[in-house]
């Protein structure tokens, strides 16, 4: 392997973070804005977000959601109701004061002291309050139940530290928001809502995850159960992909969101909210990414098939008749579909040198690269370079030589095959890295400690405490730099002691450390 | 006509403002949220917006634009730059100026005053400052242009008077952005998308428009030229639907885009910009909306055909065999296409009786309603109802008695039908109310103060003023509530005086009372 001259200057197992944002650069994904903790997502890294989107819009419609929209300010007040929520979220705001500028004289604007708002507006940095508001509007009876409700939108949450795609003051997601007549369907729509990210990340995204409960301490602020979706990263980190809560009737207490049940009584409805976000970008790139730059899963990706004729700009006849050929090409693919939809592929005939906008689409982590010259045409064929195969043994680019009529016949299930591949590694590098050996804390810290650049996942044994006990497990974990992620929903039966306190363990839970 | 018992309270005729807020609220369309200036868009106006966002977006993308996002923050330095942008614009806009909240020990949140930023920062307007600075980061050579994005998004401006749809502080839009080597290519691109909003506004919301160029002083702040589409609603008032602005070099030097030749010299761009926002959904209402409800044209309808049958809850058997029989007309009408897209057709069984539900669907303009009683499944047959014809000459519910088969099939012609006969009953409402012989001043007041309820448009003879003489003309017309519109592509040859000035004239314009 030492022969491959990677596409990128930085290698995962050198510095994973300064790889990353290579990674994000070198296939154009997004860049800074020069606005504090804002990105520029740029077309290759939104038309990723656009499909995410699209497939996971089918799956929350098909669950019965409608989307909406709801304001981006809301006013203070409703922070001030849900005491929980408050402290949760009442700290890093972007706060509208002001709803008007003037010249100060200088040159420079300012805010106008005269249109200073008389209860400042917070840019919404999640929509429980707002969206509560509105259900207790739409809710009236049994009938109305359950109220299933979606929404796609920015969301602003001051960062202090911010790294693209994982942490950025201004996010895009979507928020899911649900009322139910009571807590058993609310707590079975927030599984159902949690298996639909499982499917988005595993099915769309080819990333696999571990669904589960987060543990009472990690819970969203004011919800009495917090589920998520957890993915390995290479690094062995965790990601939090996605989650989904079941707020019990606090924000329905709090924003007066009632029913008359069927006999008459007024009742509290039981609420549930679930969301995922741009973060996932930055899942598939850590899930996916290698030391050529991204992968990108052909059911998310913008383009799934690139075709490059090789112009010499020499010949005006030879470079008319290789537009041709390919085009001839692209539009026999074009006609055809993979995963239920019609193939998106694109010819490039833009100027420049095939081989560098090759390298420009590996590193962007187009599926199915053809690339197509003099030679090929005369023997009616095609070079094809698959994404997920790059390199020969001995370093070179790993093309496959077809006749054109095979090229475009194979395309649909070759994208399926480099989607189906790209879960299996993910998959078994997740597997291969979670120890499930650890008794005690001091082997957990060893572990950790080691100096791999590897650790990986351990789950361990746990018995659930509570109180001044949890905080200090809590505590213990902090100064190893870790977390508890979730509590996995298909774990094996527990079989002996918590390694936190002794005790005889209840469940089992991931530790690791986290994004 | 005067059996026939409308579903609104409110007639056109009589209030037209207060019919346009009932159609809303009968719709579903949208509510007030309780956030100043801010509206709820709900399930079935953002259905219609989603419509309209995913055929447009296929049109922007047909015209070579990539998706981007960008912040939604906009540093006041940004505003500063470019003078007659910051005069447009730099008035009543969101203004962030904390990051943080805190309790001020009564209970009650405030900015948390070690939080203040050290620069304000501004909730988006719009987004030409802050995407001239990518485009400066991202155009370096001719190679690179033309350069052209786009970007779906929110935007706040502060208004003291708004209105749902028409002047909201928030609202939702698309903002294309592109930058070009010169003039020429720049100008023809502005057109280009003035004419991409035409065929949106005609063929997918069946909205008859005028095409033409705003006068100077309607300028967009920082344009050379700014181009609208202009609708007639059915009070005579003209709606802006959509403007495309060629910037010339001025936000390209406010933003420093430059780039270099093929001769290796520095040069600025030439910028367009262009947008529609969810102002297009009032356009529709007021389009298409009648004493019923609203009419959705079937391209943007987010259900074509809904499907009730008539349950009546006391024969489990007769209500299960009703429900498998609209389930199979169902299924087969989910498998035909209108339009070249799935056909979009709802099942609605929920619980409450049929004519409720029908009224419902009739005002929110569900094109086709079938209704299937028991009688009418023994004859294996369907009542359909058209939303464009609803009534019945004695004022009954217009319903056609249809084979199932027959309904099956002629859905998809039927949708087309009705899209062409919305456009045609819209312009022919349009061109019955443009007065065309008004050849002075006092006749223009005449025709518009003479107390008709539609008044419509007048196009008149107009020699282009400019300076003070433009001025006076702005401020006769602002005396009777009038504005000019814009210079129509495809007017008549100019044969006389214009009417304000009387010099020779060189244009005709529209003038009217607009939103």
């Amino acid at each position: 392997m030492s022969n491959i001259r990677h596409a990128l200057n930085v290698k995962r197992a050198d510095d994973f973070a300064r790889w990353y944002q290579e990674v994000i650069s070198a296939a154009d994904l997004a860049e800074e804005s020069g606005v504090r903790g804002c990105m520029v997502i740029k077309p290759w890294g939104y038309g990723i977000w656009e499909r995410i989107q699209r497939l996971l819009d089918d799956r929350i419609k098909d669950t019965g959601h409608d989307n909406c929209y709801f304001p981006i300010f809301i006013p203070l007040a409703n922070f001030e109701r849900e005491a929980e929520h408050v402290d949760g979220f009442a700290k890093e705001m972007a706060v509208v004061t002001h709803h008007r500028l003037i010249q100060d004289g200088t040159g420079k604007l300012v805010p106008d002291p005269a249109a200073k708002l008389e209860e400042p507006l917070v840019v919404r940095p999640t929509s429980e309050t707002i969206i509560g508001d509105a259900m207790a509007r739409w809710v009236q009876s049994w009938r109305d139940l359950p109220l299933k409700t979606n929404q796609w939108a920015n969301v602003v949450r001051w960062e202090m530290r911010t790294r693209m795609f994982l942490r950025t003051s201004e996010f895009l997601w979507q928020e899911g928001h649900t009322a139910h007549a009571d807590a058993a369907e609310a707590k079975a729509h927030t599984l159902r809502m949690l298996e639909v990210y499982r499917a988005c990340a595993e099915e769309d995204l080819a990333m696999p995850v571990i669904a589960g409960e987060k543990p009472e301490h990690e819970r969203f602020p004011g919800a009495l159960e917090t589920w998520s979706i957890e993915a390995m990263m290479q690094d062995g980190k965790a990601l939090q992909a996605g989650t989904s809560h079941y707020l019990g009737t606090n924000f329905a207490e709090a924003s007066g969101i009632r029913y008359q049940d069927p006999d008459g009584v007024q009742q509290l409805c039981h609420t549930t909210s679930w969301g995922v976000s741009t973060r996932m970008i930055g899942g598939v790139i850590m899930t996916h990414g290698d030391d050529d730059g991204l992968r990108v899963p052909p059911t998310i990706a913008p383009r799934q098939v690139i075709i490059l004729p090789m112009l010499r700009g020499k010949d005006e006849g030879e470079d008319t008749a290789l537009t041709e050929y390919c085009e001839s090409l692209r539009a026999i693919l074009a006609g055809q579909s993979a995963f239920g939809e019609k193939l998106r592929v694109m010819l490039d005939t833009r100027p420049g040198k095939a081989a560098a906008k090759r390298w420009d689409y590996v590193r962007k982590g187009a599926p199915v690269i053809i690339e197509v010259g003099g030679r090929d045409m005369d023997n009616d064929g095609v070079s094809l370079l698959r994404r997920d195969a790059l390199w020969t043994e001995n370093g070179k680019a790993n093309f496959l030589t077809l006749s054109r009529k095979e090229a475009a016949h194979m395309i649909p299930e070759l994208l399926a095959e480099i989607q189906r591949s790209l879960f299996d590694q993910a998959a078994a590098r997740r597997d291969a890295n979670i120890t499930r050996d650890i008794s005690d804390m001091d082997a957990l810290a060893e572990h950790f400690a080691s100096g791999k650049t590897h650790p990986g996942w351990a789950e361990v044994q746990w018995s659930r405490p509570t109180g001044a006990t949890l905080d200090a497990v809590v505590e213990k974990l902090k100064q190893l730099k870790l977390t508890v992620r979730n509590v996995p929903m298909d774990a094996a039966p527990v079989d002996g002691a918590c390694i936190f306190t002794g005790e005889p363990a209840v469940q089992r839970v991931y530790v690791a450390k986290a994004y």
